[in-house]
């Protein structure tokens, strides 16, 4: 039976004043992106269409800790500070010697970590005027997110939610109108890029994307809002991973090794960047794990190019381990993995060394989930059931080794909309799609042509 | 804006070690439950084919504190603490100088207070030796607590699922499913009382009960366990009053008013019977409220009299208000409420007077639902959504008084599984179904002959 769970519980004054900013802790400063056409360095100006400028300054931020507006942190104190805990339970299943301790961001009114970051951008531009943000959403936890962040900032939401996951999962189109957000089925006839892709009918993220930056370009009173891969996005979800120090310290514990999920690598970076921060300075010993999808491996298996960020090519090109940027990941259950390249920050961090990465079959990561969900309560989202796959496996090498070994794990969020996946895991009906050597190497004839980095 | 939210947290220690037994306390003695066939009191022998000993000293305990075993209360810390916090966003919304503080019970695994009495029932029938717990369950709530506890304690959990809510709510069921928990349509071809309703496809929660009853009764190494009603389930809800004691205690205030929702009566006791205890001892001058759905009105326009806890008439007859033991109530949202009775301590503080009721429709609970999502996040059960509407109206009344007023919720659930709910409010076509005095004469017809009460 174990000992039930210990819980660290912080209080509001707890909650972070500051971001973090990994930038200037870098071995080397972080590769600018590139203007898609011209493919010269894209400065805070070639961002000014679609994103106000405090976003912007915190893009490009040099300053290693960038302050939290305090309505901000107030919109946070809705969740934040979220648990922290020791799985008693899972570690006696597994029968190790290792210690488990679990952040868990699903506690969020969307249920995830993704609204960390929304609510700072709502505020951003409801600050600088704007009335109306524009996004893309696939599985919904993005979409979801933003419409309850502009409910609270009185901004209009306008979500295109990609066309296969807007079929199946109503329930998020009905969270996001819940929170008084405008959900769109991608392609629609509202915007040119999406009639001109109508014979799409089940859309791509790509598409959806483009029909929100579109949207965006042309109504002067509206922002476009993006739910991973950017600094300013990597730099909101800090919260997580100061708080999860704060509770380790009460715990009295360092962590040998800090493991999350990566698909655009907000949460990764989340969890990981204080840690990190640390490690570099010389402060930690720790190592840094990230889970992906076996059926999109983009850190394992990738290219470290520059690459769009979108399927159309219109963003900037970002230097990133990337399948290539048309690389249409198969339908596997964690919606929020299916992404062809990964956060810059991320990636140089994987590049130097500093960072694991590995892949896993969906059938494994469902395993390790079920197996949580039945000792520790908790139905995991698909995307945090990679990142404890990796724990099993990390907590099994300590039982092998004899020794004891602290692990953190970042539970992103709760698997409630996702229960259609554990349908199809348990009656045995999961595939598990890989992806080959031959699409790797059809990706790399894709890519554009751009300076070569690393 | 507002402040956000003012959160009260708690730590592992301070999860109550004792259960509030409000029995010893009340103005007279409760009146026991009757044989179905004698008519004369029923007492525990008679409870002892499908409950185990410990389930019934706690149904008929005496004592005003009963002990929570430890390996309960070690359950109780995967999540317990619950959030209790200051809804100051819905206060801003609201224009009131009231104060309303919200305890908020949908952190649990299986998202509402269930689990506070699934764990404990779970435990008690694990340390009789029992294997296999059976169950009904309406909407899902019940029978997704009972699995997640079963997995806990290494029981087998077999559920009986109301038909249309089977065939509707598919994602409750993967979540018992996931849990390790067995599902089966009612009625089922598996009992006796299931293939003699073989017509009544959709089901009822009478007909599951008798099916769970049936395979407990004939199973020797199996129990029943029941959701909401009985003493015990009302006893193991109430760490959720004490905690919100401790809590408003830091907070520094006390209730004028505490208001819960009333389906089998358990949420509603476990916050207010802490509350009511001190009342009725004079340390605290609080008002009770019990918002109930106007289409299943048991405490506003129920008749106070003996009558079955189930619709086939296999139960004790308890003394209750009552809707009569075969009415069924319309298919409104708030599957959870829809109990033709109420639990016999609930309905004895209301005989009473200590405890007052209001029956709102469900389309000005969804108002209130919708109107809190938009301000603190959390997106409520429609269960609840009944409660917030009498904190809504509660908070408007201290308006127009311009008088300050402590006003303390149970949210005892989020709505992540009944989001189609709220597209149907949405949508403008919730139907707002009420119980009539016609109704009623029709039901008083058919209450069983036993003693009369009141």
């Amino acid at each position: 039976m174990g000992d039930g769970q210990t819980t660290y519980p912080l209080g509001e004054r707890d909650i972070p004043t500051h971001w973090v900013n990994i930038a200037p802790d870098l071995p080397e400063p972080p590769l600018p992106p590139l203007h898609p056409g011209t493919l010269e360095p894209a400065g805070p100006d070639d961002l000014s269409a679609i994103f106000p400028p405090a976003i912007i300054a915190q893009e490009v931020a040099t300053e290693p800790l960038v302050e939290i507006p305090e309505p901000v942190r107030d919109a946070y104190k809705i969740w934040r500070p979220t648990p922290l805990f020791r799985a008693h339970r899972l570690e006696a299943a597994l029968d190790t010697p290792a210690h488990i301790y679990v952040k868990y961001e699903g506690t969020s009114p969307a249920g995830s970590h993704k609204p960390n970051s929304a609510v700072a951008q709502a505020y951003e531009n409801a600050q600088a005027g704007i009335r109306k943000l524009t996004t893309e959403t696939g599985a919904g936890q993005w979409g979801s997110s933003l419409a309850f962040a502009c409910s609270l900032f009185g901004l209009e939401c306008e979500v295109w939610m990609v066309g296969s996951s807007y079929d199946q999962k109503p329930y998020r189109r009905s969270m996001m109108r819940t929170w008084g957000g405008t959900v769109h089925r991608s392609p629609s006839q509202l915007t040119e890029s999406g009639r001109a892709q109508a014979e799409h009918q089940s859309g791509s993220l790509g598409i959806a994307i483009s029909e929100a930056v579109e949207v965006a370009a042309r109504d002067p009173d509206a922002s476009y809002s993006l739910g991973s891969v950017l600094n300013h996005v990597c730099l909101h979800q800090t919260v997580i991973g100061q708080e999860a120090i704060a509770q380790l310290e009460m715990a009295g514990e360092a962590p040998d090794v800090v493991v999350g999920c990566v698909g655009g690598g907000s949460n990764f970076a989340g969890l990981t960047f204080p840690f990190v921060r640390l490690a570099l300075q010389g402060r930690l010993r720790t190592r840094f794990l990230a889970a992906e999808p076996a059926a999109c491996p983009t850190l394992t298996r990738g290219a470290y190019r520059y690459d769009f960020g979108d399927t159309a090519g219109l963003t900037p090109l970002m230097p990133m381990y990337t399948l290539g940027h048309d690389f249409v990941p198969p339908p596997v259950h964690s919606g929020g993995l299916r992404y062809h390249g990964d956060a810059p920050l991320v990636c140089s961090l994987v590049k130097a060394g500093i960072v694991e990465a590995r892949a896993y079959k969906q059938t494994d990561a469902f395993a390790a989930a079920l197996q949580f969900a039945r000792t520790q309560g908790i139905i995991p989202g698909p995307e945090p059931a990679h990142a404890l796959r990796a724990v099993v496996e990390e907590a099994l090498e300590a039982r092998e080794a004899g020794e004891p070994r602290v692990i953190l794990v970042g539970l992103s969020g709760h698997g409630h909309f996702d229960l259609a996946a554990y349908d199809a895991y348990l009656a045995g009906e999961l595939e598990d799609p890989e992806f080959s050597a031959a699409d790797m190497e059809a990706a790399l004839e894709r890519l554009p042509q751009a300076p070569a980095i690393g």
